[in-house]
C-alpha cells in the first residue's frame, strides 16, 4: 500500500583503495605491499587485514605491535615498532582525516524523489539530490550537487549553495543562506525565531518582538544534529567560513561567529555575542549575551562566561566532580567564605597590633 | 517527478506602512514626514532610509546621530539628538516590539496541502492552514486560523485551539491541548513520555512506568525550537497563559508552570516542580524535581536549583569564567576548605587562650 | 485536497481491568470488591472512583485518608489508614509501574500507511506498523510488531529488531542496529556524525574526519525525545541492554554504555567514554571524553566529570543556588582563595615561631 519506488536508492558498497593509491593521495611514504586493497578503517585493536589503522603516540606501542591491521598511518619515529605495512606521514591525525574520507558512503546520485514537495517557484540544480518527503518552499534556491536527505525542509526564499548537505528532518527557515559545502545535521533548525519579548509592565505580560533578521552561514561549515541557530531580531545572525558546531548547540539571535571557530556539544550562546575567528568552545559551556569573545580564545567545557574575553585567552569556571559527600560539605562552607576572610583579617590585625 | 503543486505557496512581499499610520498604531507622537513609507526595521548602524530603527539609551547617542534610518523610535529625552524622523514613545522597547510585528511575514492563507495526511475523524477549521507533509491523527481538533507548517504532527485526540502556530516538524503527542494563539517552534516535542522507571531490585533492571498524563498549555504561550515538554506520569503537566520558553528547554513530567513565566535556552527542569507566575529562569539552569519556585522568583542562568525558592527571590550558583590556569589552582583548594576553616578556628582559640 | 485515509487510525479507548484481575497480575493481595472496574490511574488527590492510585509513604497519610480513588496500591503497613479498596504489595513503586502499563494506549495494528516511502530492498515484517510519512531506506530491516510512528526515518542497512517502537520524526541513520523492545523517542537522532576534525595547522582550518562506525543498541533500551547518539568515528558506539536515556541527552562518538545505566535529561557525554553497568547520571551532567566510569557509579546532576570514576562511587560538583547577591560576593572571593591559604600559613608559622 505504501509508496514503493521502483528503483532502490541503496547506498553503494564501501569503496576500496590500494595502499599505493592511498599513500600517493596523502603525499606520504609507503613501507609494504602497495597492491594491498584497503576497504575501511578501524582502531589498532579492532582493525582487520583489509583495514587501515593509525597510531599517534608511543603510548600505544603495545597495541601497535599486536595490531592485525593491513596498514598503519604513523610517523617515521613509530614505524620501527610496527609489524605490518606503514604509511609514514608527518601529521598522523590529519592523514587519518584525509584517509577516512575515502571510506564514507558515496553521495546519492542526482534525483528528486517522487514524494518530495517542491514549490514551482523554487530553483533546483539538475545535479541536486532531493530525498523522500522533503519540502522545498517558494523562491528557495538549491545549488549544484546539493544533497537533501529525507524529510529536509527548505523555507521560502532560502539559499542552499553548491555541494551543501542537509540531513534528515533538518529545517532551514525562510530567507536563510548557506555557503558552499556546508553541512547541516539531522533535525537541526536554522533560522527559528530568537527569544525576544518586551515586558509590558502595566499588564504584567510579555509582548513578542518579531524576529526580522536572517541566518547567514559561510562555506565549509558543519553543524551537527539537533542544534539551533536563531534568526536575528533585526540584524542577521552570521556564521563564518569553516566553523564546526557539534550536536544540541544553541546560538541565539544576532550571534556573530568568526571563521574556523569550533563549538562542542550542548553549548548555549545567548543573543548578540560576537566571536573572533578560531575560538574553541568546550561542551556544555553557557555564554551570556552581548559579549565580545576575542579571536583565538578558548572556553573550557562546562564553564559560564559572563564577561568579554580577550584574544587568545583560555578561560573556565568548571569544577571537577569529586566524592559527593565531601563535596556537599564544601558547598556548605562557600557561603561562609566572606566571614572566613574577615576572621583572617582580624587575626592579622591583632597580630600586627601586638 | 516530485509533487509540484500548481500554485506557488510563496510568502507575500513584506508589508509597508507609512510613518503616520505606524505612529497612530503605537499611540505615539511623530516628528517628521508622516507620508514616508517604512518597509522594515534594522539597528541604528544598519538601517536604510526605508527602515525604522530604535534607540533606548543615551549611550547610543553617537550611533543615533549617524543613523541613516528613515525614522527612529525613542523617548522625548533622546529626540533632540536625532537628525531624522522620530516616533516619540514612553516605552521604547515595547513600541519596538509592537512595530516589529508589522514587518513579520504574513500568515499563509487557509488551505490544506495535498500531501498532508489527515485522519477522517480529525476536526479541522476551514480557516486553518495545513502545510505539506503534515499529519493530523484521529480525533484531533484544529481551530480557526491555526497554522501548521510543513511536517507538523498532531497526535490523536489532541486539541490545537484558534490562531495557534505549529512550526515545521513540531510534534504534539496524543491527548495534549494548546490554548489560543499559542506557538510551538520547529521540532519541539509536546507530550513525549516522561522519564519514569521503577527499579526492580531482584533483577537489577528498570521497569517502565507508563506515562498516563497529558500536557495542557494555556493561551499566548510561545515555545522555541527543539524544546521538550513531557506528558505527566499520572497528573497532567501544565503550562499557564503567556509563558515564554526558549530553544532546547526541557520540562519534565508533571511540571506546573504559572502564568507569564519565561525560560531561557537550554534550561532543564526535572519532574513535578511547580513555578508560580512571573518567574524568570536564565539560560542553562538545572532545576531539581518536586520543588516549589515562588511567584516572581528569578533564577540566574547556569545555576543549579536544589531547594524550594521563596516568592520574588533571586537565586544563583553560577561562577563566572576567568583565566583557566588560575582557576584550576582555585579548584584544587576547594576540597581543602574544610581544613582551612579548622585551621583558622585553631588559631582563634589559641589567640583567645593567651 | 489532502490525503484522507478511508479508515481512521484512531487509538482504541483506554482498556479497563477489574481489581481482581489487576491484583492477580501483580501477584498481590486484595482488600475490597474484586469486581470493580478500573479504567486508569491518578494521584491520591486527583483519582476518581474508577481510577487506581498508589501511596508509598506514611507522609502521605492525610492524602490517603481523603482519596476518592477506587483502589490504592500500598504496603500492608499503610493499609489500615486507607478507607477504600487496597491492593497490598511489597514494592509499591514496582507494582505502580506494572499496573500503569495496563492503561497506556494500545499499540496500533499491523499496517503500512499509504504515504510511507519504503525502498523495495527493505525487509519489513508483516506484523509491523508503519505510520504516515515514514521513510524506510534501502536494505533496512524492520522486525515483528515493530511500530514506526509518523515521520520516522530508518536509514540504509539499519536493523530495527522485534517490538521496537520508533517515535514520530525519530531518525535512525544508516547501518545502526536496535535490539528487541527498544524504544526511541520523538525526534531523537541515532547515528548522526560524531564531532571529529583534524586541525590543519598550515592552513589554520579544520579537516573533517569521516565517521565510519555505527551505533549498536541492545534490548529493552528506552531513549526519550530529542536525544542524540553519534555513530563511532572508527569503532562503534554501543549501548547495552536495559539502558534508559531521558530527553535531550547527547552521547558522543565511540561512547560505550554498560547494561541498565540511566541518564537523566540534558546530560552530555564527550567521545569514547566508557560506562560500566548500572551507572546513574543526574540531569545536566557534563562528562569529558576518554574516561572510565566504573560500574554502579552515580554522577550527581549538574556536575562536571573530568577524571575516571571508580566503581560504585558517588561524585558531584554541583553548587546549590542561593541568594544571588550574597553568592556574587562569594564568587569574587574565590580567586583570592590561594592568597587566603598563604595568609593562614603565614599566621601559623609566625605563631609557631613565637
Amino acid at each position: 500500500m505504501a509508496l514503493y519506488i521502483g528503483v532502490s536508492e541503496a547506498i553503494s558498497p564501501l569503496p576500496t583503495i590500494t595502499l599505493s593509491q592511498l599513500t600517493s593521495t596523502l603525499g606520504a611514504q609507503l613501507r609494504g605491499d602497495g597492491a594491498l586493497c584497503i576497504g575501511g578503517m578501524a582502531s589498532l585493536d579492532q582493525a582487520s587485514e583489509q583495514q587501515l589503522s593509525f597510531c599517534t603516540s608511543s603510548r600505544d606501542q603495545e597495541r601497535l605491535q599486536h595490531t592485525r591491521a593491513g596498514a598503519v598511518l604513523l610517523t617515521d619515529q613509530l614505524a620501527p615498532l610496527c609489524n605490518t605495512a606503514c604509511i609514514i606521514v608527518d601529521d598522523v591525525r590529519l592523514a587519518y582525516a584525509k584517509a577516512s574520507q575515502h571510506f564514507s558512503p558515496t553521495l546519492p546520485p542526482p534525483s528528486v524523489h517522487a514524494s518530495a514537495v517542491i514549490d514551482p517557484t523554487a530553483q533546483l540544480a539538475d545535479s541536486a539530490h532531493v530525498g523522500p518527503l522533503c519540502h522545498i518552499a517558494a523562491g528557495a534556491f538549491i545549488g549544484e550537487r546539493a544533497v537533501l536527505e529525507s524529510g529536509a525542509i527548505i523555507g521560502c526564499d532560502s539559499h542552499i549553495d553548491d555541494d551543501c548537505h542537509i540531513g534528515p528532518h533538518a529545517v532551514i527557515c525562510h530567507g536563510c543562506q548557506l555557503g558552499k559545502r556546508t553541512s547541516i545535521g539531522s533535525g537541526s533548525v536554522i533560522g527559528g525565531d530568537g527569544f525576544g519579548f518586551a515586558w509590558v509592565n502595566a499588564e504584567r505580560r510579555w509582548e513578542k518582538i518579531a524576529q526580522l533578521g536572517r541566518v547567514l552561514i559561510g562555506d565549509d561549515v558543519e553543524i551537527g544534529s539537533l542544534s539551533t541557530i536563531d534568526r536575528g531580531a533585526l540584524d542577521d545572525t552570521t556564521i563564518g567560513n569553516g566553523v564546526k558546531i557539534d550536536n544540541q548547540v544553541h546560538l541565539g539571535h544576532g550571534v556573530q561567529v568568526g571563521d574556523h571557530c569550533a563549538f562542542a556539544g550542548n553549548t548555549t550562546v545567548a543573543g548578540s555575542t560576537r566571536f573572533g575567528s578560531w575560538c574553541r568552545i568546550g561542551g556544555g559551556a553557557i555564554i551570556n549575551g552581548h559579549l565580545d569573545i576575542g579571536a583565538g580564545a578558548s572556553i573550557t567545557g562546562s564553564s559560564s562566561v559572563m564577561r568579554d574575553i580577550p584574544e587568545r585567552a583560555t578561560v573556565g569556571s568548571v569544577i571537577p566532580a569529586s566524592d559527593m559527600r565531601k563535596w556537599l560539605r564544601t558547598t556548605t562552607l562557600l557561603p561562609r567564605l566572606q566571614d572566613l576572610f574577615r576572621r583572617v583579617s582580624t587575626i592579622e590585625q591583632r597580630s600586627q597590633s601586638r
